[in-house]
């Protein structure tokens, strides 16, 4: 490890947040939560992942935060936060980052950090995460965590001249990882390994949605199941359009992966039962751009976008 | 007129055939309905349209029945029930149908007279009649009658050798909708007639169950609006790649005609809101079959029938 006590900072709890940020805590790092709803149940009854992996996890002392301005300046900052935030995040993670921090984005979709990238000051390491993991925040500080929990980064942009600098950062992250018992690996191509955990996330969350369901019904059914596979077809394709070629077997490999998962419902789905507005830019609308202006059609995942903002829409009034 | 009194079969009533059958007795002819569940509730109270465009009409003294081998021999008889029964309606149509009598199917969707003329004795004349009107059954013997009324007829098969009969009994029914005061017209050619209604059925029935929405919250929805034009487009252009050419034009009047009209559920919503079967084969299944055929892909409606059935085999459970 190149930096032996990095402080860490989570910008954003619910699932993704929490679930890292304990493991890392856990394992002894110096881990500062940056919470806004969940601030007072996390003071009062700590952290909390339900693990069908690892147990009953639970973090008592939590160094928790309702501003960003009270928190230490961190190393490296976990953005755990739902994407359709980031722009209200941006100064808060500014007032978290330390001298030449480390800003992961744990999120999910395509140009997500291409968009905050935008809004932070260009000393700042920006790195993407991609997370596989079945978790879930089942109440305030509480997240019941399913199955899977690996974290690939890769280098999205900063003062990281060199490939071989990148590199280092990238690996620094990953030790970091996998010292707090998280398996994690380096992404060479962060923006292929952006499109290639779409392949999985385009089918599952809207359609979690659109027909109530996790993903164990939608596999079981033929006609859905096929709906599943035509959709991962268009985002490989288009993710080969767009030059990150990825293979047609690995559509395969998922469907085969998700069958052996226990029933998951995505984090749409989540969103969209608490009335939280859906990642809908990001995990279709970006991805749908990117493929149109190289001339693939997407006409399943441009109809399940185009159902799915209705709902949206519905959802809103 | 060529027959001045012929006598009327309605075989399933509900909206289309009671509203049909009521109007037809209201003018004078001579009508028998066979009904199921609705048989005692016509019985005791007769048969009610309340129409938005002509009223409160109501038929007192119904001819009704519960069996088939009770009705009159009928030289007409007119199939409103479901496409999804018309398997065990033929043995009724025959068994109600006087010599050489004209049947004519007011159902949705492709390929109906195809399957029931596999099951009529050839001498039977089978027509397609294209109802363009909003209405649905609000209780036993009760139908919300809300805009238009119109029905079109074309010649399927039979032993009208020449173009000449077949025209001529066309013209029949014509008149006879015509002297009950509803709009009719022959059509020119019956499979493109039913690719045409096709280009209105296939958007509005499948988007109103999928998205639990009437045709205007469809309409206004950006979204949605152009989802319902792209399927709209797709089953233009799988009927001209069938050899049945409709104009792109026809889809902006379709679209204009529904934002005149008043905010309408189509039968697939009332189907499947009362646990009835939908119309899946007729209206989706087979269009897309024929446009598979001659190659011609419609990925939208695809996606649109791969998520119906899934509700539909979740709405059996």
């Amino acid at each position: 490890m190149t930096a032996p006590h990095p402080r860490i900072g989570i910008i954003g709890t619910g699932a993704i947040g929490g679930f890292y940020g304990l493991m890392l805590a856990r394992a002894g790092y110096d881990v500062h939560f940056l919470l806004r709803s969940e601030y007072e149940a996390v003071r009062q009854n700590g952290l909390h992942v339900n693990s069908a992996v690892q147990g009953s996890l639970h973090l008592d002392e939590v160094q928790a935060y309702r501003r960003a301005a009270d928190m230490p300046k961190c190393d490296w900052l976990l953005v755990g936060a739902k994407s359709t935030s980031n722009p209200e995040l941006a100064p808060l993670i500014v007032e978290a980052a330390g001298q030449d921090a480390k800003v992961v984005v744990l999120q999910n979709g395509l140009g997500i950090e291409d968009d905050l990238r935008a809004l932070l000051p260009s000393n700042i390491h920006l790195l993407g995460g991609l997370c596989f993991i079945c978790a879930h925040r089942s109440a305030l500080g509480v997240v019941e965590h399913q199955a899977l929990g690996g974290v690939n980064l890769g280098y999205h942009s900063g003062s990281a001249a060199t490939p071989e600098q990148q590199q280092a950062l990238v690996e620094e992250g990953v030790s970091m990882f996998r010292a707090a018992g998280v398996d994690s690996n380096a992404a060479a191509n962060l923006a292929q390994a952006r499109w290639q955990k779409l392949v999985w996330n385009m089918p599952y969350n809207g359609l979690s949605v659109l027909l109530d369901a996790g993903t164990a019904p939608l596999m079981a059914n033929p006609d859905s199941r096929a709906l599943v596979r035509s959709i991962m077809l268009e985002a490989c394709g288009a993710a080969s359009a767009c030059g990150y070629p990825l293979p047609e077997a690995l559509v395969d490999r998922m469907m085969t992966a998700t069958d052996h998962m226990p029933n998951y419902l995505p984090s749409m789905y989540h969103d969209h039962a608490h009335g939280r507005p859906m990642e809908l830019e990001a995990i279709y609308a970006a991805p749908l751009a990117a493929a149109a202006q190289v001339g693939f059609g997407m006409p399943k995942t441009e109809a399940l976008l185009q159902a799915l903002r209705f709902i949206s829409m519905r959802a809103d009034r």
